[in-house]
């Protein structure tokens, strides 16, 4: 079975580690070369919406993925139209636009914050005389780990809507959304894993609720189960959000959707319908990982358990950092995952994993694992 | 770092499985296209002594090492000069002529059954007559899997002088090992990996001890810890000599010893300088696989736990199988590993494991899971 993904970093990297395995072979879209995933398949090196690139992809696939949301929505189309692709286009539709995915949440009834959409300098005023401060303005399409978005906490004289239009102006002027900033004490991700194999109901997949600490607007540490609910109560509440929405969509594959956790309950922020870096830590906590599960979906085969097979299990990203893998290897039970990149700031490299018996054994190790880690 | 691996079939495919998330790139030297190792890194389709081929391997080669002791000896000791070969051709050389080996037992005070080596018709009559019924006649040099041997269990009127000496014909008049057939009543491996960490004293790592079942003279299935081995007095036992062997070769990297079980304890019969089938478990049921420690220890790094993260794990070979993965995946915690190849009767087509909390859960579950796999 030859598998297409379109995206060849470090996601598609871990596919392909998973998907081995299973027999699977690989085949990845990718124009940046070299490429995490250049080690386990054929890469074929052209933009995603390159038309004769997109001939070779497809050619011989017998079904197609993804590693990243902003896959261009005509290829993916020009794809789908060719070869089974999965997780669908709905599901990329839904996450390639904030605004679409914040009203496919309120339609399912779950919570988000007070939004609007900001097209205009009118559309703008509007919008900051309704949101209030402080707020967070997000280009609609194409950002992530904290890109191309902007958060306004106070004002100067010239007085909130200006302030937003000129914040406005700054992402140039491209179709925004401004939403209120919500005051939380965590912050969680829930990664499900939705299939229907053959001649079999759909089944989903729930990995435990995952606690996430953001640095400069980058993943910084994830913790299984989340520390912030002890009794697992948020974890059923977001199993209930995340079941609708997958249902909603009839996904395929994995999804990640991020929540606040407020005085309130679970706000939810954003949505991936791919892997998710909030779920690495599953491929040494979990018994079947996100990747592996990923793969089972697309493939139309049975899921694998998604429950820890260990007491807790906590990744940190390894963030521009000038990595001696020794040195991590060295620490007691940390699992090192290299991506193969070249050092540059900013740029994620790897993740370590440590798994314990008892969260409260996990929480100690982590503390001196994360001292270790310094990101450039 | 570029690493180079003697060898592209499966054991090749799991080391590169093993060294990607360490950053680690792979080259294969492997004359088979297309073979298990090629999802995992480039390969140099050539023989393994082609001069050219020789030369391409090493290119920028950080370091070396091999999946199978049948390297030819000078190719080996060419790749050595140029570029660190790990293991070392030292135990290249014990493993590789099972004379040397038996004698390298027996110089270390590891019990080995009675032998005689074969090179005429002379020797065969000798050995016949020393070593009696029933016994086993083997190549000295590239046996594997059953191949290249004889077992001589009775003989007719014409004697066991003429017995043997038609068994040592059949297997081409090649210099042969004629060993007593050992009554035992389990066969089991220690699998070890030994480092010389940079700044460090040597450490060996042992892998709780395994016990196997072959059918057809291929290994069908692994356990550990080993079922015949409640209190772990062999475990102590087998560590204790595989500890003197390392040492005594000054080994560097993975080894597999295989043993019979007797009523007198522990008889060796072979070792394998490489990763070996019966360690395959680790990969799902150890905190550090076979693989994983093979390659920080010829890397220099230290090495990882080796014990069982689970309470116990099992392994079945899938061999000669039309496997369709759905089938087995479906099967609750079963994991499947395929190799990539294509069905040949006899072939080693992937293998699957089971993990269980104790070994008494592991048990049923086991019988359960042989009984949907047939061999072809």
């Amino acid at each position: 079975m030859r598998v297409g993904v379109v995206g060849g970093g470090q996601l598609g990297r871990m596919l392909g580690l998973a998907g081995i395995p299973l027999g699977m072979r690989f085949r990845f879209l990718e124009p940046t070369h070299p490429c995490p995933a250049g080690e386990c398949g054929e890469v074929i090196t052209r933009a995603y919406d390159d038309p004769l690139g997109l001939e070779r992809f497809v050619d011989g696939l017998s079904l197609a993925t993804y590693e990243f949301e902003n896959v261009p929505a005509q290829a993916a189309a020009w794809i789908s139209e060719r070869v089974p692709l999965h997780p669908s286009t709905r599901s990329l539709t839904v996450s390639q636009d904030r605004i679409v995915e914040k009203r496919a949440f309120e339609a399912l009834g779950i919570p988000v914050q007070p939004f609007a959409a900001v097209s205009t300098p009118e559309d703008a005023r509007d919008a900051a005389r309704r949101i209030g401060l402080p707020c967070v303005l997000k280009t609609r399409r194409l950002g992530y780990d904290g890109k191309g978005q902007c958060v306004i906490r106070a004002v100067g004289a010239e007085g909130i809507e200006a302030t937003v239009v000129a914040a406005w102006e700054s992402l140039g002027s491209a179709p925004c959304i401004l939403e209120a900033f919500v005051p939380h004490t965590a912050e969680v991700s829930m990664i499900a894993v939705r299939a229907k194999p053959r001649g079999c109901e759909a089944q989903t997949a729930f990995y435990p609720l995952t606690e996430n600490v953001h640095r400069r607007g980058i993943l910084w540490s994830s913790v299984a189960p989340a520390p912030c609910d002890p009794d697992g109560k948020l974890d059923s509440v977001a199993r209930g959000f995340v079941q609708r929405l997958v249902d909603s969509l009839d996904h395929v594959g994995t999804i990640a959707v991020e929540f606040f956790v407020t005085e309130q309950g679970l706000i939810a922020n954003e949505l991936a319908p791919r892997v998710h870096n909030s779920g690495h830590w599953t491929i040494d906590g979990a018994h079947t990982s996100q990747f592996e599960n990923h793969l089972r979906a697309i493939a139309s085969w049975p899921l694998g358990s998604p429950t820890l097979c260990v007491g807790a299990c906590a990744m940190i990203n390894l963030v521009g950092l000038s990595i001696e893998p020794s040195q991590l290897l060295a620490r007691d039970g940390a699992r090192v995952h290299l991506y193969g990149k070249d050092q540059r700031p900013g740029r994620k490299l790897g993740h370590v994993t440590l798994c314990a018996d008892t969260p409260a054994e996990l929480a100690p190790r982590l503390a001196r694992l994360e001292s270790l880690v310094e990101w450039a």
